[in-house]
């Protein structure tokens, strides 16, 4: 399979609810995943208006570009405000936590590397 | 380097010509590289109307979003067209091409494995 084109739009692809014991109001699309890609995926997620995902780290990194709205990044324990256009690279391990603050979806790609997925 | 977050505009990035012996009308944009990120690396083109990215490959893959604009992207001979929202896997060794075929900037997020990074 990660020898096959893959071509689609964004918004063509499945949004699955994030579970309530890891974020509210969070829906997660795997863009490129699992047998698709031999060393990271990229996925979209959107939070809806005072939605967040909860704390948490683990031993991979993260590199995100926000497609749309406004909110916050907080990486251990230091808040960044992030909007349409704002690039964050979360370093592996990091305590890392997200909210909308905004009225409007926050859409955000993040691309991991393959150890990090839990399709 | 890699154990630090780093949060920057997407155009806060300094824009470079991509040498014309492998483009014409085109910038990189190395938003995470070399020294900040331990196993992919995230930079945005911008191919301005009537520029093209010429054929070649390379045994790395890419994981591209499309921000803005149209074009066409050329993978093993086959062409596909994208817009704003497209995703695009190109596989490693396939042969690809782009080309803006619209009006405006065609601006695309281009992730990169470490291996293919020649900032």
């Amino acid at each position: 399979m990660t020898c096959k084109p893959k071509v689609v739009k964004w918004d063509e692809v499945e949004a699955k609810e994030v579970p309530e014991n890891m974020a509210t109001k969070t829906t997660i699309r795997w863009l490129i995943g699992p047998g698709e890609a031999p060393t990271f995926y990229m996925r979209v997620f959107e939070v809806q208006p005072g939605g967040e995902i909860f704390e948490h780290s683990h031993p991979w990194e993260h590199e995100i570009f926000v497609l749309k709205g406004k909110g916050i990044i907080r990486i251990n324990g230091k808040e960044y405000e992030v909007e349409e256009g704002s690039v964050v690279y979360i370093p592996p391990c990091a305590e890392h936590y997200y909210k909308n603050t905004g009225d409007e979806v926050l859409r955000f790609i993040c691309v991991i590397p393959k150890e990090g997925a839990q399709k």
